[in-house]
C-alpha cells in the first residue's frame, strides 16, 4: 500500500487516497543502491552540493580536509604503531624538552650542590612512570574497546568517580593544547623576536591548523603531524648518544654557566619538603599518558596489542631521554638560568656542539615544533572521550558524530574554540597557564589506578597473581595520589584553583546532564509490544489569514486536503480591513468557513490563541493544527519584509501544549 | 458544518469527520464577544499576561506607557489646536532661540556696522515662512486627511519626487531629534559643568525619555511636553513685552559687549552673497513647519480647520518672537559672542533684567528645555511619514502597526534608535550635526510647493483664483528652492553632502521595498471570482524517526490521521544502530512502513532530501509533506540538548519548494 522503498511512482486518476499510484520499476541508482525492500543505500550522489556557494563551500571543505570517508572504511583508516606513537606520545615526549628543568628549578634553590639530587629524583618520576605504564598495559588489555580513566573509574568506582575523573581529563586536554600551543610559541618567538607582539595570534593559527589536521582524519594528521616527533627523536637521541660517548671516552667540554647564575647563595637546605616539591614539578612529565588507553580502538588490529606496543615504545623513549638529559646535565654540572633565557637542553647542546652551530639550531627548532604538535594528542584525546560520554549521555549528542573523514568534528571544534579562549584569556602567557596544568592528570591517574585495585578484587577468583598485580595498580594510586596532592597544594593560588573549581562543576554539569537524558528517555520510552498507534480522527485545523491570495489559497488547500473541519481565522484591527474581508471572502465564495476575530487593542497573537484556546477545549486529546501559510521571496534579503507574523506565531505556538503547526510554503515564480 | 464561531463543542464517537462534534452553546463572554455569525470581538482579557514574567513585563508596561487604549477611543485620544501647538509647533517655535542669531553670526564678518541688516533679513525670512504658512493652509485644505510634502509631491509630481520628498524628511525627522538633543543637552552642561562628561549619555537618556513618552499616545505625550513650550512662550512674551515698553518710554539699559568682540575689525564687506548667506543661515527657522500639515488626522474635528488653527498660531507666535528678538538686538547694538559662550538671547535677557537674576535664568532654562523638546515634533513627525510610506508599501508594513495606546510605536522605536547612533556617532556634538541640517526640510519644501502649483494648474476649471494661488506657492516654490541650493553649498563639504548622498540612497531603498511589493501582490493575486480552491488528494507524508518512542508515535498517529499514505524514514549511520531500528520497528508491527536510507557517509540532511527529491517526482503539483517528531523539554535551557536535527532539518525544507513541515511536538509530563 505505501511505498516500501524508492521508485518511480505514477499517480492514478480516481484512485482511493492511499493506493493512488502504480509503482513502476525504473533506476535511481545514481542517489540509491536498493539493499532490500525499504532498506536503501545513499551514494555520496546525494551529498552533492547545491547551487554555486553550495559547490564553493563543498570544495573548500574538499581542498582543506579531503574527500569524504565511508563509515565501512573505518578499519583502513586506522594506524598502527608507528604513526599512533606520533599521534598519541608526542604529548608525552615533548615533556622530556622541559621535566629535567623543572625538577632542576625547585632544588636549585637549595644550592648548586644540591643538583645533585637531579638523577634521583629522574629515576624516582620514572618509577612512578614505570607504574603507570605497567597499569594501563593491563588496562588495556582489561578494556580492549578503550579504557581511559573515565571508563575504569566509572565501572570499577561508579559513575560519580568516572565523572570525575573525566571532568579532570576534558579539563587537562584543553589546557594542553593552550599550554603546548603557547609553549611552542614561545619557543618560536625566541628565535624570531617579530613573532612576539602578534603571539596570541600565531597560537590560535597554530590552534586552527591542528583543527583542520584533525578534521583530515587520523591518518592524514597523523600524516602530517609525525614528522616533527621523529625529526625531535632523532636529534634528541644524538644528542644524548654523543654526549654518552663523550663521558665514556673523557671528552666532555667544560660547561660555563649563564651569566646570573655566578654567586648565587642557596636560599635554604635540600629537605623532604623541597624534594617532594621538585618531584611533583618533575611528575608534568606524565602528561600525556593518558591518551593512548582512550584510543585503543584507534589502531589497526589487534588493537590492543598494537595501542600496549605504542605505550610502552612511549614509556621507553621517553624514560632514555628524560633519564639522558638529567644524566648529561648533571654530568656537565648545568646550572637552570635564572633569568629563563636559555633552556637546561639549550645548555647542553650549546656546550657539546658549540652554541649556534647547525646542530644546536635542529635541538631548538625540533624541540619548538614538537611542543606545538603536543597539543595534537589531546586531539586525539578528548574528542574520544567526548564521544564516550555523549554516548553515555553525559554529554550532547552532537559529540558522537563524526564528519566527512570520521573525525568527531563536533569535539574538535569544541576544543578548539575552548582552547582558543584560553590562549587569548591568558594572554598567551605559559608562566600564566602552567599552574593549572597537571593537577587534572593525576587526579584521573589516582582514580583510575584505583579503579583497577577494585577490578582486580572483583575478578580475584579468576586471575591469577591478582594480588600482584592490585598492589602493584595500589602503589600506583598512592603515588599518582600523593603527586596529585602535592601540586594541587604547590600550585593552589598560582591557579590550581581554577581547575580545582571547574572540575566539580563539570561533574555536576555532566551529571545533570545525564539525569535529563535518562529522565527523557524514561517519560518517552514505549513497550513496544503494547505500543500500538493511538487512533485519531483526523485534526481540527485553523488557518490565520490575512486576505485572499495564492498563499493562503495554497494553505487552504492543504488544510482540506488532511481534514474535512477547517477553519481560516482573520484578525482584524480596523474597520476598513474588517469590511473588506468580508467582502472578499463572501466574494469567493471557497468551501471553508470564516471566524473574523476583532481585535480592539490591535494585538494579533493574543485574540489568536485565545481563540485556539477555546477550540482545544473540544477535544484537549486532539491537538489543533495550525496551517501557516508562508509566503518565500525569491531572495533572502527580502526576507525582512515578508513572514514576521508568520514567526512570531511559530514561535509562540511551539511552546504551546498539544499544537500542532503547519508551515505551507509559497514560492514565487 | 464546520464551527462557523466560537462555541463549545463536543465529540461524538463515530461520527463522520466533519461533523463528529455536537455544538453546545455555552457563554464564553470572558474573552469573546459575538457580533454576528463568523465574528467575535475579542475583550482585553485576552492580552492577559501569563506566567511570572510575562506579568512582569506587563505590569512594567503598564507603569511606563499606562492602559492600552482600544482602536474604537481613537478619536478621543485626537488632540485640539492648544495641545496641538505644543506637539507639532515645539521644533518650530525653539528656532527662534537661535535664528537670529544665526543671522547676525553671518553678517558680522561684514563688521559691527552691518549687524543693521539683521532686521531687514529677519522680515525676509518671515516673508518666506509667510509664504509657506499660506501655502500649507492651502494644501491642509486641499489634503485633510494629512498633506504632507510626501503626498503633495507624489500626487500632483509622480512617485519619484514623492520619495524624495520623504526621503528628505525622514532625514531631517532624525537629525531634528539628534540636533535638538545635543543641544538641549548643550545648554544644560553650561550650567550644570557636571554633565559634560557623560554628555551622549545625558542625550541618550532624553531620547529614552522621548520614546517612552511618545509610546504613552498623542494625547500624553502633549500632556507632557507641553508645559516646557507654554513656559517658553510666556518667559519670552515677557522678554519682549518688557523690552518695548523700555523702548517706548526711553529707559532701554546700556548694552555691553562681550569681552572679545572689542575691536574686531570686519573682514569683509556686505555684499550680495554674505546676505544670502545670512539669510540661508536664518531660515533654519523654518524647519518643523511641516509637521502639523503631516499630522492633520491627529487633530480632534474639524481637523482640517484645527490643524489650519496650530499652523497660523505657531507662525504668528514664531514671527513675533523672531522679529521681536532681532529689533531688540537691533536696538541694544547687540553683537553675537565669537567665543559662542552666550547667546544673543541671553545677552538680551542680561541687559535687561541684569545678569544672574533669576529672570534672565528663567529665560535660558526654559530655552534650553524648548530645545529639547523641539524632537518631540520629530517624533509626531517621522512615524506618521512613515506609517503612510508603509501603506503605499514603500516601507515595511511594521511602520503601520500602532501599539497599546494608538502610537506608532515601530516608528518611534526606529526614529529613536537612529536619533541615538547620530548622537553617539557625533559623540553629541551640536557643531557637527547642524551642517547636516535643514537641506532636507528645503527640499521636501521646494517639492511640496511645485506639487501645489500642479494642483492648482489641474484644477484650473474648478477652483475661483487658482492664477494667484499657483502664483503664491510659484513664488513658495523658487524661494524655498533657491535657499535649498545655497544652504546645501554653503554647508555642502561640513557635512550636508552625507544627506545629500543619503537621501538617494533612501530613495533606492524605498522605490525598491515598493517595487518588491508591488510584484510579489501581483504574483500573489488571484481572481475571487474565479479563485475556487485547488482539488488537492491527501498527501504523502514522510516522518523522519530515529527511533520508536512517545513523542515519534505522537508524531505517526498524527500523520495517519491526516493521511492514509505514511511512510517513516529512519537515516542510519551505522550498522547496530541499523540493526536495532528494523528489530524495533518489526518488534512494534504498527502499521505504518519503514524505508531505512543507509548513509555511508553519515550525513542525515543528504539522504533525507534526495529521498525527498525522489518522492517528489511522483506528483509535483502536490506537495511532499514532512511530520517532524518534536520533542519538548520542560525546561528552555534543555533546548540545546534536543532537537538540534529537526531544527536544522526545517531550516533546509523551509527554503525547498514544494514541502509543507508538520511540527508535532510532544511536551513532557
Amino acid at each position: 500500500m505505501q511505498s516500501d522503498d524508492l521508485r518511480e511512482y505514477r499517480p492514478v486518476r480516481g484512485g482511493r487516497p492511499g493506493d493512488r499510484y502504480v509503482k513502476v520499476v525504473e533506476p535511481y541508482a545514481a542517489e540509491f543502491r536498493r539493499r532490500a525492500p525499504g532498506h536503501l543505500v545513499a551514494s555520496e550522489r546525494v551529498l552533492a552540493p547545491e547551487g554555486g556557494l553550495g559547490r564553493l563551500t563543498d570544495l573548500l571543505r574538499r581542498v582543506l580536509i579531503g574527500r569524504r570517508i565511508a563509515t565501512e572504511k573505518e578499519a583502513q583508516e586506522r594506524i598502527g604503531p608507528v604513526k599512533g606513537l606520533a599521534v598519541f606520545a608526542s604529548d608525552n615526549i615533548s615533556s622530556s624538552a622541559y621535566a629535567t628543568e623543572e625538577i632542576m628549578r625547585v632544588i636549585v634553590v637549595a644550592g648548586a650542590g644540591a643538583l645533585a639530587a637531579t638523577l634521583p629524583l629522574t629515576f624516582a618520576i620514572v618509577a612512578v612512570l614505570l607504574i603507570v605504564v605497567t597499569s594501563y598495559q593491563q588496562t588495556i588489555r582489561a578494556y580492549p574497546s578503550g579504557g581511559g580513566s573515565y571508563i575504569v573509574a566509572s565501572e570499577n568506582l561508579g559513575a560519580f568517580p568516572g565523572l570525575m575523573a573525566a571532568g579532570a581529563l576534558l579539563t587537562d586536554y584543553v589546557l594542553t593544547v593552550a599550554v603546548s600551543v603557547a609553549a611552542g610559541v614561545a619557543a618560536l618567538t625566541s628565535i624570531f623576536p617579530g613573532l612576539y607582539e602578534p603571539r596570541v595570534w600565531v597560537g590560535i593559527g597554530f590552534i586552527a591548523l591542528l583543527w583542520v589536521g584533525n578534521l583530515r582524519g587520523l591518518q592524514e594528521s597523523a600524516n602530517i603531524f609525525a614528522v616533527p616527533t621523529y625529526i625531535y627523536l632523532v636529534a634528541i637521541f644524538g644528542l644524548l648518544a654523543y654526549g654518552g660517548w663523550l663521558v665514556v671516552t673523557g671528552g666532555l667540554p667544560s660547561y660555563t654557566a649563564p651569566p646570573d647564575v655566578v654567586g648565587a647563595a642557596p636560599l635554604q637546605g635540600l629537605g623532604l619538603l623541597l624534594l617532594l616539591r621538585a618531584f611533583a614539578a618533575g611528575s608534568v612529565a606524565l602528561t600525556g599518558t593518558e591518551a593512548v588507553s582512550n584510543g585503543v580502538q584507534a589502531f589497526r588490529p589487534p588493537e590492543a596489542r598494537n595501542a600496549g606496543l605504542v605505550l610502552i615504545l612511549m614509556g621507553g623513549l621517553f624514560a632514555t631521554i628524560f633519564i639522558g638529559i638529567s644524566f648529561l646535565a648533571s654530568q656537565l654540572g648545568v646550572i637552570p638560568d635564572p633569568s629563563e633565557q636559555e633552556t637546561v637542553i639549550s645548555q647542553i647542546a650549546r656546550t657539546l656542539f658549540g652554541a649556534g652551530t647547525p646542530l644546536h639550531y635542529l635541538i631548538q627548532l625540533s624541540t619548538a615544533f614538537l611542543l606545538i604538535l603536543a597539543a595534537n594528542t589531546a586531539f586525539a584525546g578528548f574528542p574520544r572521550l567526548a564521544s564516550i560520554l555523549g554516548k553515555d549521555r553525559f554529554l550532547p549528542r552532537q559529540f558522537q558524530y563524526r564528519g566527512d573523514r570520521l573525525a568527531y568534528s563536533f569535539g574538535i571544534m569544541v576544543l578548539a574554540v575552548l582552547a582558543a579562549v584560553l590562549v587569548i584569556g591568558f594572554r598567551g602567557s605559559v608562566t600564566n597557564l602552567i599552574p593549572l596544568y597537571t593537577v587534572g592528570v593525576f587526579i584521573a591517574f589516582t582514580l583510575s589506578q584505583s579503579g583497577m585495585v577494585v577490578h582486580w578484587w572483583r575478578l580475584r577468583n579468576e586471575v591469577r597473581g591478582w594480588r600482584w598485580r592490585a598492589a602493584l595498580n595500589g602503589l600506583g594510586a598512592v603515588a599518582t595520589g600523593v603527586v596529585a596532592i602535592i601540586v594541587g597544594v604547590a600550585k593552589f593560588a598560582l591557579g590550581a584553583w581554577m581547575v580545582l573549581l571547574l572540575i566539580p562543576l563539570l561533574i555536576g554539569l555532566m551529571w545533570s546532564i545525564g539525569r535529563h537524558y535518562r529522565s527523557v528517555e524514561l517519560a518517552l520510552a514505549v513497550d513496544l509490544s503494547t505500543g500500538a498507534l493511538p487512533r485519531r480522527v483526523a485534526p481540527r485545523v485553523l488557518v490565520p489569514v490575512s486576505r485572499i491570495d495564492r498563499a493562503t489559497l495554497n494553505a487552504l488547500a492543504f488544510a482540506t486536503s488532511i481534514s474535512a473541519d477547517v477553519t481560516a481565522v482573520h484578525v482584524s484591527n480596523d474597520a476598513d480591513d474588517l469590511a473588506r474581508m468580508k467582502e472578499e471572502w463572501e466574494r469567493w465564495g471557497g468551501p471553508v468557513s470564516l471566524v473574523i476575530l476583532e481585535s480592539p487593542y490591535r494585538a494579533l497573537m493574543g485574540p489568536l490563541l485565545a481563540y485556539i484556546d477555546a477550540t482545544d477545549r473540544v477535544d484537549p486529546a486532539q491537538p489543533t493544527t495550525v496551517v501557516l501559510p508562508e509566503f518565500v521571496p525569491s531572495h533572502i534579503w527580502e526576507y525582512p519584509l515578508h513572514n514576521q507574523t508568520a514567526l512570531r506565531l511559530k514561535l509562540r505556538l511551539f511552546f504551546r501544549r498539544n499544537t500542532v503547526v503547519v508551515d505551507v510554503p509559497y514560492h514565487l515564480g
